[in-house]
């Protein structure tokens, strides 16, 4: 009798993962750590080899040269997980795995995908028997290695086979809850991912802003204004961000100058943040502050233009206001930080709501607080706040309804008003946190002059009104120059 | 010998028009009466004859009962019309003419089109041998009838034959020169008129909070604030929409209160805002002013939301600082609309810059000021001033820069400053003003805490950034923890 050559092997692998960029090899090596054992194929095979020689020596990981390979040695229903560029790379994978896919087995995409691609994936797959996790994925490649925020949504069916490995390598909280739980249906996962890093952009403008202040207003130099950080991580505003911001500002370039004057400061972006604000304006939601954010990296691009401005360009003296007392305005500032700060993350749980109701999730909104309470960029110990204010009232109209939040706010109220003011006054550029305070005023109108504007619409354009004395859905129009039956615009002549 | 029955008549029509709403009725009677014949058909046919018996009865105005017929009775090369609902029904009026036309024939759209769309069916058309029109058409139904604005884009050798028509009904200014010129190939008219509706937007909202202030912060009644608009509408904001501010005020209910008091504070909105913040996204051009009354509407529409925060959130008292010094307020509040003016006209041109830029196209910036001068809602003496800084220096790279808005900022900047901090101590929303005046203050900054986020994005991400004192496109990382050879972050526990 003549042995095989190859018996093929039990399929005792807990998960295949494509794709070996750092924040790919970063996630297997984080498996591995805890017991599961996982497959890996790259397209670059060579690549696949440097790893497997490299960072994965000794550990249980193996290497697959083909798809079908990789789909042999899998525990059935199969886990897949992608971690390849987000677009059309992942619809590429997708049609190539398909072959070598059964129903019940799981495709989990853990790019930096567009929710409204995930939303047509799961349909597409689900339509094929097949089950779609799209899982928002962040906290950088070192918290893919040592316990990223994980943001997973798709087939629910999905999710008993998809938690443990997911809740295992997530980032954890002080009392061991995982930064990861389900989040919805579809595309919830990477919707949630993608206000995560709008709101993490409003954050790191907020925290510039407050920079460009304390050496403004106060003229701090930035080793000074490292340590305002660093004191300020200790309080409310405890968070990775604040932290690094503090370390940041302390570290000098080689000619002792702070590195960071030597940074040009002309703020990237991959595009994330645009693409909250889109869904923001797509929902009717008022993001403001995430937008000025957006926008001020867009204006921050414009260097050579900003430099022509400069010389043509006047403004008040920035220094005159300089010598107000120290310490008072080193606590509007922080109190204005931390009052829009609470505006930014009010609108991003605006817009989960909002989305919420069009797509038919059912966010826990608690729970992505909670996700994104540790492992990720905008950790911080506010979010707990934000956990316990939806834990209290699940059905929370708005997170700046919250009795915390509201006390929060009226605390910081008057410091945040005469920041806005002085750098109004002093020509201190704070769109962010400006714009924060424009909203909070208006939020907090029972009227606002947008009468007037249903006023002109309905002069110029007939667009009828309604109004205050009468039920919704009734509409009216004057007839505003009385001359004639429809309305018409004035006779004014250019 | 037999006579035929019906002769075809020899085509005399100078344009085919499509669509008989209130728009295309007027612009039909407006080509009328400037001598043109014109042929109209509509889908619904006893719409079209209630036209031709009613409004159009005495005129040369023929109705055609097919789209054949109509196409017959047109000179060559034909110009047909369409004014009909912006997305699907032009497409598929463009496929049901395709037959009935002739290489060189122009098909003209004169509906409220996006701009992709007009790009992509100028492609389309140009493709078959014939001509397109995307012309966006501004003034309501009243300047469609009595002289609009119009703004044609699309098929360069479309222009001469289009020409004579719509320069002949389009609004005319003192001396004379049409509000209509050519704007540029494929869907540069539409572009151009989507950004008028910004504009349109911003110029509303910078009323609205104009208003609100009166009242707040001077208290004024609707009919006192109604007198300051009549009274601006002398002076350097003189504009239709300023005009039309003065006769809304004045206007009361039946019950002798003021009417604007009555209407809801529920601002409507028809998507050209939206598509216009949009645009600014993609072109990476940050349109602050623009998106902030795009918002403003939307948090005008959370009246329910608000009532209920009105309840619970605090603010100062907004009637506190009501006595100060009327006269010199009432001009500080002049100040701070022009100035936030100024800013939004210059971002809506940065938009158009780079959108010139993207696509291609040789926009007339002078030329386009010109256009909006008469006809259109937004209509000033403002931009007149506009056209003349663009004849001053066709290369401008800003409006911001040119000496006359240089001056006029310099002029209002000290007004407008107080009353974005009053604003902001007194708890009076003014998301326009606030927004222009912070993107003023980033726009004039050489260096900007932008630096800081790139520092952020590098100790996190591994980004990587410019420096100062290298030549741009070199990259360069920091080990900002320097624990090993890769960027790691904090080890920051949650």
């Amino acid at each position: 009798m003549q042995m095989r050559e190859k018996d093929p092997p039990m399929p005792d692998c807990d998960l295949g993962l494509i794709g070996l960029a750092v924040m790919g090899q970063n996630l297997v090596l984080n498996m591995n750590d805890h017991g599961f054992k996982i497959a890996v194929f790259n397209r670059s095979l060579p690549k696949m080899d440097d790893f497997l020689a490299g960072p994965a020596r000794g550990t249980r990981i193996v290497g697959r040269r083909s798809l079908a390979e990789l789909a042999a040695c899998l525990k059935r229903p199969r886990r897949v997980m992608l971690m390849v560029k987000a677009g059309q790379p992942v619809d590429d994978f997708i049609e190539q795995l398909l072959p070598h896919l059964e129903p019940g087995d799981i495709l989990i995409d853990g790019g930096n995908s567009n929710f409204e691609d995930s939303i047509r994936r799961a349909a597409y797959l689900e339509g094929k028997g097949l089950l779609f996790v799209g899982a928002g994925v962040s906290g950088g490649e070192e918290g893919a290695r040592h316990g990223p925020s994980i943001m997973p949504g798709g087939s629910p069916a999905a999710w008993p086979h998809v938690k443990p490995i997911f809740q295992a390598i997530a980032a954890k909280v002080e009392d061991g809850t995982p930064c990861c739980d389900w989040v919805g249906e579809n595309g919830a996962g990477h919707f949630v991912k993608m206000v995560h890093n709008g709101i993490e952009y409003g954050d790191m403008q907020l925290i510039a802003e407050a920079y460009h202040l304390l050496t403004i207003l106060l003229g701090l130099t930035e080793a000074e204004g490292g340590a305002v950080f660093a004191e300020w991580n200790r309080g409310p505003l405890d968070s990775y961000l604040i932290e690094i911001t503090g370390r940041i500002l302390a570290i000098d370039d080689h000619d002792g100058q702070p590195l960071v004057r030597k940074i040009l400061d002309v703020a990237g972006q991959k595009g994330t943040g645009r693409w909250t604000v889109a869904a923001a304006l797509e929902a009717g939601m008022p993001l403001t502050l995430i937008t000025e954010a957006v926008q001020a990296r867009s204006l921050s691009a414009l260097k050579s233009e900003r430099l022509e401005a400069a010389r043509v360009l006047g403004g008040p003296d920035p220094a005159a206001g300089r010598h107000n007392g120290r310490a008072d305005w080193l606590s509007a500032i922080h109190d204005a930080l931390y009052a829009a700060k609470i505006i930014s993350y009010a609108q991003g749980y605006m817009l989960m709501r909002a989305a919420a109701q069009s797509y038919g999730w059912n966010l826990n909104y608690g729970g992505i607080a909670l996700m994104w309470r540790g492992g990720c960029i905008i950790r911080s110990a506010f979010l707990g706040k934000i956990k316990e204010a939806y834990a209290a009232d699940p059905g929370l109209t708005n997170l700046l309804l919250a009795p915390y939040f509201v006390q929060a706010v009226a605390a910081a109220q008057p410091g945040w008003r005469r920041v806005v003011a002085q750098a109004a006054q002093q020509g201190v550029p704070v769109p962010a946190m400006a714009s924060a305070l424009s909203f909070y005023d208006g939020y907090r109108q029972a009227w606002l002059p947008a009468s007037l504007i249903q006023a002109q619409r309905d002069y110029f354009g007939a667009h009828t009104y309604e109004r205050v004395d009468q039920p919704r859905g009734q509409f009216f129009h004057t007839n505003w120059t009385g001359t004639g039956g429809s309305t018409t615009s004035s006779s004014y002549v250019a």
